[in-house]
């Protein structure tokens, strides 16, 4: 057998202003000849769209595109097994061009914080080296758009799931100080009942788009409950001590 | 009154390798003529020292130097004040900067993710225009150096300050999947104490100088009890859902 000469790095992209990027993602995107991402099918996927302009002129491109949905139930186990085989198989594309030459993939926020990445991470332990750039969170960067400290002192952060089920969510929200709420989308009805029955509706936020072109900021307790916003985390701010001020 | 004519921008630096900064940082910090940065007194200072060979020949520096607390306990309202002073006067200097000009403040991690910067940005609202660039927390470059996923599926991920009560500890980390113990240090042996009672020590690691020279990643069970570690946290992995792997 040949020699192993490349290794996969997955590139995280931080938030989605690409200028939030680190400049080693940057760096090794601007000099990869192979560059694979996710997305969905039919669609250009944010990844690439965040770095447009970015990548080598003659860089082969491998859009990764989920197995789609249309036919079977997103939580069903035929579309487990669906996803389990894609990601199977793009481990082996993967490990083959990764043997001849460095190959990277991109992801959104930081690969080891809920990124589509790890399913391919494990399945590539030694067989090929693998290096992961981190990346600025998607959560850091909406925090950021509200212009306002997450976490101060000795506050408690909890990050959750929106999928979570609604007594899960109450409990986790009335313990914790600050509050991050992903996959929100569908499930905001629900992660808004919580924070209700929490004491915590009037300060959470909704951060849609954070970092991106149309993002928007609001209190969530005005936003449409019937709206389904994209790439929303909604957001509860921590009151931590505070050194007073000097009279 | 004189139009106001720069603004302050507070710089995240990332988790320490500053490769790890954003191109939008990056590009700010070069450009700087007035850079401040927050140290102890008598030392380089982390801060100064990620940016170390990056800031433009003749940039004039701003050491903000802690009070010190040999003569004060670090919890008296004696050094509680002396802070509030520290931060107003330094406030104040900036302000008057950036009425003319520019001035980059450096911040590690992310400035409002347990940032010391949030003092000074609650001080200047009103006065001087701010803006804060993300960057990627010291945690996220913790647990990238594990080389393993923080957080999967559904997750919960709690973030603690290892100077909370070692009930509140306990409790929190029964409560959670994914685990992240920030401010360590001396604290390290009640944040032991707490893991174990909560039967999470096993899985626990201790990451110090994460993505800086010197890092070292250790199951906690393996480190001295007696070891004080510096930039220290530590972390319990998650075990969310995985797809299954195809047969």
């Amino acid at each position: 057998m040949a020699p192993i000469t490349g290794k996969v790095i997955c590139a995280g992209l931080g938030p989605g202003d690409p200028e939030l990027m680190s400049l080693k993602s940057a760096r090794l995107i601007g000099a990869a000849d192979h560059v694979a991402y996710f997305r969905k099918a039919g669609r250009a996927g944010q990844a690439r769209r965040i770095v447009e302009g970015m990548l080598k002129p003659g860089a082969t491109e491998y859009p990764m595109e989920y197995p789609v949905t249309t036919e079977l139930p997103f939580d069903s186990p035929e579309y487990t097994q669906a996803l389990a085989q894609f990601y199977d198989d793009w481990a082996d594309r993967l490990a083959a061009l990764a043997a001849v030459q460095d190959v990277v993939v991109l992801c959104e926020g930081d690969p080891f914080f809920y990124g589509s990445f790890m399913h391919l991470h494990s399945r590539l332990q030694g067989r090929v080296p693998v290096e992961v750039i981190p990346g600025i969170t998607g959560m850091t960067g909406c925090w950021n758009a509200t212009d306002t400290p997450i976490t101060w002192g000795d506050d408690v952060l909890t990050v959750l799931m929106g999928t979570l089920p609604e007594e899960d969510l109450v409990r986790h929200m009335v313990n914790s100080d600050a509050l991050v709420v992903m996959k929100t989308g569908r499930n905001l009805p629900r992660v808004r009942r919580a924070l209700e029955r929490a004491g915590r509706l009037e300060s959470a936020w909704l951060v849609e788009r954070g970092t991106m072109p149309g993002q928007r900021v609001a209190r969530l307790v005005e936003v449409d409950p019937h709206d389904v916003p994209y790439f929303a985390i909604v957001l509860v701010h921590g009151h931590g001590r505070r050194p007073e001020m000097a009279e």
